[in-house]
Parts: C-alpha cells; sequence; structure tokens
C-alpha cells in the first residue's frame, strides 16, 4: 500500500484496454435539439422521433410507435389479386389486405381515463379484435351508468368499505355503480336465457351443435351488452356497432360474474350458460385468416397470454408490442419477453417487436398521440 | 459560506428533534442470535421465527407463515353444535368447523418445481379449493407424459423455435410434449362430448337446466382429466381423488384450448361445451357456505382476482396471504395490496393479511416448510 | 349446490353495498377528448393536461408537471423588503425571491440522451445545484471526447468485452472512448496537484483550514473539469459557466476514480486529495439559505438521498418530484415514497410532492416539454 | 367460421411442431420430494439443495448458494511455493490462498435485523472488506447506543415526523437516537480534529502527501468508529477488531455528515477533512493483490458499483453474486445484470455469477444459514 511510483500493469491494461474501431452502423446516442423550434411544448410525433436515439425505454417507446406505424399502415395485395379461399382477413376500403390487429388490455385501464383513448381506437376501426379481463367489460358499461372518480392509493381500505368506496389503485368506484349496474343487466340476462330457452325448445338435442343460437358465449353476451348500452361514450358500443369481436374467455370473473350468480337463483332451474369453446374457436380462426397480424398488449395475465396464443396458431405475429410492468425474473408470462413467445411460436422470429416497461397509462396516451391519432380521422 | 463558528439552529433543531418516549408496546427489531446452537443449518421454523422482527418482507414472511398456521389451524365449533343449515364449509376428522382455503397459483408455478409442494398440499388435504390459470391445469398433466427442463433466461427465442424448445422463463418444455399431450386428450374429449350428447338426448329442451348432466364445465372437464391422468405426482389426481375443486373459468386459454379447438373440427357438427356460470356458482356457494375462509394467492391476474371476487360473497375471507412481483402504482388488480381488496368488501376490515414481495418459487418452499409441513403428516 | 331459486342475502348484502352520497369535491376520472382538435399529434401541454384525471402513474405525471412548474414559477418577497441576512438563496433578474431547485440525477442518464435535456435546464440556470453520480459527471465529459453508441440490452457481455465495447442498459461505449479520457485528465489532474502543493507551501499547517486554497472538494474538480472541456454540448461546462454548484460525494467511483487511483501513482510521495466534508458543508448551507427548496430527484441510490439530507437542514423541502423505479417493499431509501421523507423532515408536511414510477428516460423528456420547456427561452 | 370438418393445417403444424430429441445433459425440474424425512421443517441446506431444479429464483437462489460456498472454500497455492511479490491477498490459517471477499450492503440492511447476519460474517473474518452507504455505517453505531423499532409501510409521515419517529420502510428509529449519536461522536471528531492538526504541525506542506498521517478517510474514521464504539454486537466493532477495511465514499451522506457539517462551525476556522482519493487506492490495490475476487453485493447503487469497479483492477471478479430488487429496464447499474459487469472487464467472462432478484432480507438469513453458517465455527 505504501506510494509506490510504478502504475501496476494488472490495472491499466484492463481500465485501458483497447476496443475495436466503431462499426460504421452504429447509431450515435443523442436526444432533443433543443436549438430547433419544435422544441417546445413538443408535439408527439417530434417528441417520439427525439427518443429514439435516447436509450432505455425511451427508445423503446419510439420503437413501440413505429412497430404500431408499421403494423397499422401495412397492405398487402388487392382483393382482386387473390382467389377465394384467400379472401380472408381485414381489407381497407379500397380493398387491400391489412393488418388483423389484436388489442388486449386488462381492466384497470378501461377504469382510468384510458378507457376514452381505447374507444377511440375502436369507434375508427383502427383494431380488428379485443381480449380484455371481465372488468374490462363491465367497467366500461357501468362508466355510462354512473362515473368513477379520482382517489389515493393510500386511502385505508376500512374506511373506503364503510363508506361503500371501492378502490382501484389510485381511483374510486361508489358501489352504488354496481347497484346501478344490477338494475340494468338483469333484464337483459332475462332476454339472453329467454333466448336459449327458446333456442333449445327449437333445437332439442342438437341444442349444443356448432353455430347452435342457444349456445350464449362470452363474445355474444359482449355484443349484445354493447348493443343494449347503446352510449358513444362506451367501448362496446363501437365494438358492437363496427363488429370487432371482444373475447373474454373468463367473464364470470367480476361483477357480471356477480351478477350471472344472482341469476342463477332467480332463474332457476334453468340457467343461462356461456361457453367458452365456441369463443376460441372464433379468435383462433381471425388469426388464422389474418394477412398480417400484430398485437397490442396493454398489461399482462391472461389478456396477453390469450392473444399471443391464437397467434400461434398462424405460427406466429408479425407484429407485437408489450407494455406493461411485469418482469421476467419470476417466470411468469405477464413478465415474458417478446422473445419468449417467440421460443412459443407465437411470435415470428422475423417479426417487429418491442416491450415497453412502464404503466400503460403513462405512455399510450402519447404512443396513440404520435400513432393512430396523430391525424384526425376524416 | 465561510467559517463561522456558529452552529445553525434551522439545522441543528431539524436533525436533532427530539421524539417522543417510545411506546411500550414497541418491537425491537433484531435478528438471527448466532450464539444459540439452532442458528446453524437452520431449520425452517427457526429462521422464519427469527425473521419476525428483521424488517421490510423478511417480517412479511414471517407474518405470512403467521397466518397461513392460524387459518389452518382454526377451529370452531362441532358438528353436534351447529343446526342443520349450518352444516356446511369444512369440518376437522373430528366433525369441527375448519378454515375453507383457496389457493391459487399461476401456470408457471405448475411448470417449477414448486409443482411437488403444490400437490403435497392437494394430497393431504390442507386446503379446500384451487383456482388456476389454464397453463396450470395442462402443464401438470404435461409433466405426468413428459419433463421440463432447466434452461436460461436468455437463451434467444429464434433458436430454440427452431428446435422446438418452449422456454417458460428459465424452464423448457420440448414441443413434443405437447403432442404427445394431444394424443392423450383427444379420446377423453371425445368421451366427454360423447357423454354430453347422451345426456341432451335424454334431457332434451332441459338440457341446459340446472346441475344438468349434459353441460361441462372448467372444473367438471379437469376433474375427469385429473381422475385420467391416474398418477400420483400429478395435483390434478389428487384433487380429484380428495374432491378439491380446480377452477379455471378461462380454460381454454392455453394448450387444452388448442385441443379443444382442433376438437372442433373433428367433432363438428357436434361441439363439445364448456359453461363457465355453474362454475360460478359453484366458486361462490363454498365461499358462502365457509365457516371462516382463507386465501393462498400465489402470483397475480385472474387467480388472484377470482378468489378475491368469491370471498366478497362472504363479505370478506378471514385470511389472505399473497404472494407476488407486482406493484400498485399502475392499478393493477394484480399488483393491489390486500387493503385494497378490503375497500371492495373481498377481505374483511379485522382480517389477517400480508403481501410478500417475492417471486413465489422464492419464498414458498420455506413458508410450507414452516407450516404445512412443518411436520410429517400421519 | 343444487339449484334453489332463493337469492343468497349474504352475498348480496355484500356485493350491493348502498355507498355514501359522492362528496361533491370528488373529480371524476376521464381522459382526452378526441372531439377536440389539439387532441391529434398532440403538445406535450394538452397531453399532460389531459392525463390529470386519468388516473394510476398518468395522473402523477401530471401532478410531477404542476409541481415543477409551482417550483420554478414561485417568486417571494422583492430584495428592497429583506434585511441584510436574509439576502440569502436565489433571486431572479427582477430581485425576487425564487426557489433554490436541486437536481439529482445518476450516471445512466448522462449516458442517455437525457443529457441533452440535462444540460438545457443547466445552460438556462433552470436549476440551482445538482448532485450526480461519479459516472453523472465523467461520462458527460466523455462525450465531449467520442459518441456513446445505441446497443441492445441482451447483447451478450463476454463478445462486447472481446471488443473493448461496455455495456449500459441499451448503450454501448467504446473503452477507447476511457483512454481518451485519461489523456485529456491526467494534465488537468497534474496542474490540480500543484495547486494543492503550491498552496500547501504557502499555508504550512493551516493548509487544512475552512476555505483553503489547499483542498480540492468534488465539487471544486468538478467545476475545473467544466471549465476545461469547454465545450457547448457539456453540462459541467455550463455548470461552470452559470456558478451552479455539481456535487458527487463518491466522485472516485468510476473511470474518475481509476484515473486519481492511477495519478497517485504517478504522484507519488506527492498525492491529490478530494475533501468531501467541505462539500457537505456546501450543500447543507445552499438547503438553509434557500427561500424555498424544491427537488428533483431523478433515479434512486445516493443522488436522491443526498439531495432529501441536505433539506432536512432547512427542516425539508418545499416540492419535490421523484422519478424512478424503486419499489418500497424492500425498505431501500431508493425505493421510499415521498411521505418517507416527510417522518424525517426532509420533505415538509404540507410540501407539493409525488413519485413518478418510471424509467427517467421515458417520462422526463415529456416533463421537461411540457414545464421548463414550454416555451422558448429568451 | 361455419362448423366444417377439417383441421387447419396452418395452425396444427405451429402446435404441433416436433421437437429435437432433448440432449442428454438436459437437467429434469423437479422439487422438494415429500416422501424423504428431510422434508418436513427443512433444514436450510437440504432446501437450498432442493431449489435447485425448481426453475426461476429459486434456481438463482441454490446458484447463489453454490457460488458463495466455491468463493468461500476456494484455496490456493500454500504461502511456501509462492515468491516475495506474490504473498499479496488473503491466506487461510494454514497458509493456503484464499478468496478476497468484498462485501457490499445499503444502509436499511442495518437498520434491519440483517445487521446480526452481517456482523456474524464479520467477526468470524469471512468477508475480507466491505462497501456500505454512510447509513450502513451510522446505523450500526447507533443501534450500540438504543434500538430501531418494527413499525408500518403505511404510518403517515406528518404524524410520525410530529412524533419525532423515523421511518425506514417498515421500521421506525426515534429522532433521540441521532441525538444520543450526535452525544456519542462529537468528542470523536473533536480527537480526530486534534490529531489531524497535529500532524499537520509536524508535517508542514507534505501534510497531504502519500500515507500522511494528517490524513483522515472514510475508511481510516470508520476503523476509529469502530474501535470506540467497542461493543459485540457491532459490525464495525468486529471489522475494526479483525482489520477488515469498511469502505464509504460518500460518508458525509447521511447523519455522519450532519455531524460533520455541524462540527465544521464547532472548530472553525480549523476542519476536519476526509479525504476519498487514499480510499479509492486502498481498494483497488486490495482487488489487485488478491489471488481471487469475489463479490457479494447486497442492494444496488454506490455499493454495487464500487465494488465492480474495484474488481476491474483486476480485470475481474471471479465469482459475483448479485441480491437486489432492482431491474435492468431503466438503463441503471443498480438493475443491471452480472454480464453487464462482464463487459467492463469487472467479473471475468468465466466467472460465476448470478443475481437473485429479492429483498435482501427475505433470503440472504437463508443463504447465510446454508452456506457461511452451516456450521457453527470453532
Amino acid at each position: 500500500m505504501s506510494g509506490s511510483g510504478k502504475l501496476p500493469e494488472l490495472a491499466s491494461d484492463a481500465v485501458l484496454k483497447q476496443s475495436i474501431p466503431v462499426p460504421e452502423d452504429f447509431v450515435e446516442v443523442k436526444g432533443i435539439d433543443y436549438g430547433k423550434d419544435n422544441a417546445y411544448n413538443m408535439r408527439a410525433k417530434d417528441l417520439i422521433n427525439s427518443m429514439s436515439t435516447m436509450g432505455f425505454q425511451a427508445s423503446n417507446l419510439s420503437q413501440a410507435c413505429d412497430i404500431i406505424d408499421k403494423m397499422r399502415t401495412w397492405r398487402g395485395k388487392h382483393k382482386s389479386e387473390l382467389e377465394e379461399h384467400q379472401l380472408t382477413g381485414e381489407f381497407d376500403d379500397q380493398g387491400f389486405q391489412k393488418t388483423t390487429i389484436f388489442m388486449g388490455y386488462t381492466s384497470n385501464l378501461i377504469s382510468s381515463g384510458l378507457r376514452d383513448t381505447l374507444r377511440y381506437l375502436v369507434q375508427h376501426k383502427m383494431v380488428s379484435a379485443i381480449v380484455a379481463t371481465a372488468g374490462g367489460i363491465e367497467e366500461d358499461l357501468i362508466k355510462v351508468l354512473a362515473p368513477t372518480y379520482m382517489g389515493e392509493f393510500s386511502l385505508p381500505g376500512k374506511g373506503l368499505r364503510d363508506q361503500g368506496m371501492n378502490r382501484i389503485g389510485n381511483l374510486l368506484v361508489p358501489n352504488d355503480n354496481y347497484c346501478k349496474f344490477e338494475e340494468w343487466i338483469v333484464p337483459i340476462l332475462d332476454t339472453c336465457l329467454e333466448e336459449q330457452e327458446a333456442a333449445m325448445k327449437e333445437l332439442g338435442p342438437e341444442g349444443l351443435n356448432a353455430d347452435s343460437a342457444a349456445v350464449w358465449t362470452p363474445s355474444k353476451l359482449i355484443d349484445r351488452l354493447g348493443k343494449e348500452i347503446n352510449d358513444e361514450s362506451s367501448v362496446l358500443y363501437w365494438a358492437h356497432k363496427n363488429k370487432i369481436p371482444v373475447f373474454c374467455p373468463a367473464l364470470t370473473d367480476g361483477s357480471i360474474g356477480d351478477m350471472l350468480f344472482f341469476h342463477t337463483f332467480k332463474a332457476s332451474p334453468q340457467q343461462l350458460r356461456l361457453d367458452i369453446v365456441a369463443d376460441i374457436r372464433k379468435i383462433n380462426s381471425m388469426s388464422m385468416a389474418a394477412s398480417q397480424a400484430g398485437m397490442i398488449i396493454l398489461g399482462g395475465g391472461l389478456i396477453k397470454h390469450h392473444i399471443c396464443n391464437a397467434c400461434l396458431m398462424r405460427n406466429g405475429a408479425d407484429y407485437a408490442v408489450y407494455i406493461n410492468t411485469g418482469q421476467e425474473f419470476d417466470g411468469s408470462d405477464a413478465g415474458a419477453r417478446p422473445d419468449e413467445a417467440v421460443s412459443w411460436g407465437k411470435i415470428k422470429a422475423d417479426a417487429k417487436s418491442v416491450k415497453v416497461y412502464a404503466d400503460v397509462s403513462l405512455v399510450f396516451p402519447l404512443i396513440v398521440a404520435a400513432t393512430f391519432a396523430a391525424e384526425k380521422p376524416n
């Protein structure tokens, strides 16, 4: 330790190791050029462009916008160039093939103000199919009946329960909203059951055959609910109107499930049924029919896996954007990177994919502003 | 900035602010006493006891064990003290009321070596009901047919897909396993469809009534699969044997869904159906019937929400242990603390509850070793 | 379980519990109104405004901008109204008191494209003091000498080391950059040592007294480096020019430390010294002198704690914005919420504070665009 | 969608893709064998062994124990086989080379009950050097003066500040503890200053030369504090006694910094100085001298980077165990995987390394029980 004058070679060789010449295709890290006039109160697209070379999640966010733009603007052949059996999937107004976009979101996003952004996408037919959790269905309907309010993450649960205020993160939903929902949905469930029973009477033993009118599925019930809510603020209203199927295999896992549960007592011995086999056939068929398939997955869990699994049926999606806060270290599907889905054939090896590690509410408004909503639709 | 000799009061008042006398019930932070003989190669219970006053997640882990011990050892009245309509829920061998324990887990845990621990709990009737995702069902069955292997988080997806190796975190499942699963399950699905069709023929228009033999549900199919797999290494085998219902509302969201999808083509125009309404009635009824209800929730997403929602039917669980890596900041149900569930009436305000922030694989073996498996069962 | 017709009261009472009337001050959750013309390719301020009622981190982000706007625009008394001893802290060009803003950032942010945004704030004197880690100092200087490049999180380390490419997340820094840095800094360190020795010769035994010219501190060395780099792209250049102190108590923890280490051999038996006591006095004094104090903390660890600790000297900051990905469950200071700092007196109980749970690169460009850079500076 | 009888090849080829034969060296995932007698109230080593094939973080934890066992039991050549200049680094009692183990920890771990475990390692000379943050120094000393208490993460900050109770996660430290600390440390700082001044008087202009008695460094001050505290419960006491250096480059960043700040007023115009250059030389020299180097890094931030950076001086550590909750997606050093350090030459490409993603309090007691404390030391 005494102060010798000799620089230790072991250390200097390690610290001052020379690097190879920088390859020509290397891209320099750089940020916003504040010398430019558009660097102030920036517009979404300018901001996203600047973020592409910032690194970390800024770059991933920029890449997500790039992938979304690619998936939404891709056009394939014209209908006139295709044979009969190739006329599947999505086409634009001019008759060119376009990407079938599967968008998934968790319940909380509908509870949040993102619902308006999600509705915008559905209203303007910018996505082809939706996968949501039960809350993602019912909260859209309930919001037509009564509002959700701002709260705080730290509000103690006991006091809230005493007041009948349900907390979702930093949001509050008065329990009365669910009472209103019950009043609204029970007559609809009655009608659904009547239709089921009428079809059963007509079809008898063939009542469960393919395409039977006696069989309700989650997507069919959701479409009905979207029709009945009949309100332009609703995602499901527009999904119904624009014939965008909404899948929710575990539709009973929430308030709708509570209502269906109650309804079994009211309807006894009859019982409304919800079959999930027809829906898996429906979503898988959409995947197979698609000319190209894109995934926009907002959150984790069921909605993520369900879209990925559907895309396995076509040997992988062509585009994939994941946005969530899950981490891979616990081996959860929620936290898995897109590359894990590549190993399963759920995303193509040469697909464009990215994961943005973020609360969706933080980035999706910006993403949409820079892509789907870069310009006002006609 | 020049060196004045006067200590600034603003700073010293803030830094040296006096505190109130320490309340008598305050518990000192302390750790392992390495002076003791049991501090070496420690046993699970000793370690957990020491962790109770360590703070951070060590304390939460210790508290989780405490809550689990309370929920599993709670005993209420004897059957002989109860009226007919009170004879619901779980009873021990001596006829005393015990806690109805709902255990939920995500698919990846069955893929991991935790499956043996989960099976142990089911084999010895230590839990009352299970909620799992689709992968949590099928991977248990597939593991009887062929093993899962150790891999690495960083293995590139493209190479794995080329080899037919599916990655789950740092695990690998050869795709042949799914081929074997298809061979195994198709005849079973054939039989299920035959039974459905026979019952439909017999019941006709009443085929969908309550308790109809024509109606398959996820839990009913899972019970059948558990019976058919007939292997003591399987969780579902023991669930079948011990009449522990296994709920999985989105049973189509995985390989079983792929097989059901394929089966719709084979069976056409007939179609096997899976109704989810009967299952929500079944799990909610269990919750209402329970003398006391406990939740052990391993992971997030559907399985977490589903158990919580069922416990709302009884105005809240009495015990709740969450173990997952989700965070509340994104407003997800996965990341919500137990206190959020209190606001909804899903956990009682005076219930004992804790969340351990951890990958389940890291802590659940230790938890079980210190609680359910503290002693060898008879 | 058989289909009884009686709706269970236990469940319906729990599910349909009535809530109190919604308080008048409750704020409805709502998102972007796509009916408006400014909802397309949105500007930063419009986006941030819309996010205020979206919930989750969107609301927190909006609140962060609100707090930043409050801290940067606050004005107190005019110099003419103050007594001599009150003429401390920051004043605007008109002579009114303004907030002393402490900004902290971790090394990686300087490596990323955020450096340009951080420099913008320093260049235009929008912050009063900086706390950074060693990498946050040296990478700013090194970037003047040679660029950093875009890479990928998944690039294997061995291959990179063979090529002399150092990875920082998804960025790459050629090791040659550090060789260039060594060439640049050694003569400067020589000069610093000469100055130290000259002052020691002059002062003798008083060489370590307060305000001694013989004593180098991290902030004094950083100021010198900022002067010597003499490049407008550099944060430190502008910090020097604008007399904004840059604190870095652990300045030896990085490449500068390597160089100082090497320098001890070259200089032996003389040795350049860096005293950290003078710097703690300097930052604490700034905190005490401030009329109001604001914290903008980008990342966790040392830089977060150091600013908070300095603000304890004034019995708490008046404004606090944290942006990082740390979580509180492990008891780390990095993950602690602002409310933990309130318990310590580091943030005032009535201060405006918020934590945004996000990678800084994802949100800080947007935050700055909506606040500090909402308009082009004169 | 109508029920065609033809199974779609696109889907079945993708789903039923064949995999390559399973390589012979593949290891099967399996868990605890509850048929064995040691599967009950398990011992640490048995548990860790079972976890090795469980996957996810269970496997990483097991691997961490394996690496720690390798680093602590490695033995090289005997002193008698070595030349004079090779007689550096650590040797065991028999004279064989052993691994120089650098252990780093964040402040909160000393606040928690882990302190007893960390002290155990130092008491029995199981580590060679420590790197800590300022809180990791002072909290060890303060705990000798007065206890820390259990609290809750959700206790509101305002009420706590009113009571003078400082919160650290779910722990509470009465502010009186810091008052006691001030009383204890001021006389020591007085003495240190006296020694500095005496040496300055003696050495004059050479006062800052290498190895000068006039120069205090963080590690030298910490050693003195460890000596003065003179209590067997203290980590620093044992570090002093066992000549294990404790590095803390930013020693001013905490309560000690507050006291040093106050002391500058008391001592004016004299001023105690703390030089960080000598310490970087000291830790780097230890790294270069080591026969083999191991890292045990508990937490992130400074302490992680500082040890890694020191190991660069020897072209990489031979063993590395990281335990923290940081994630790589934000490009932070805290969240970087060991493989990022490989790219920098801080960990050797062929080193054994692992990161366990966990709150340290959750796993380190178990790790130590299965490794360092598998048997009672003599």
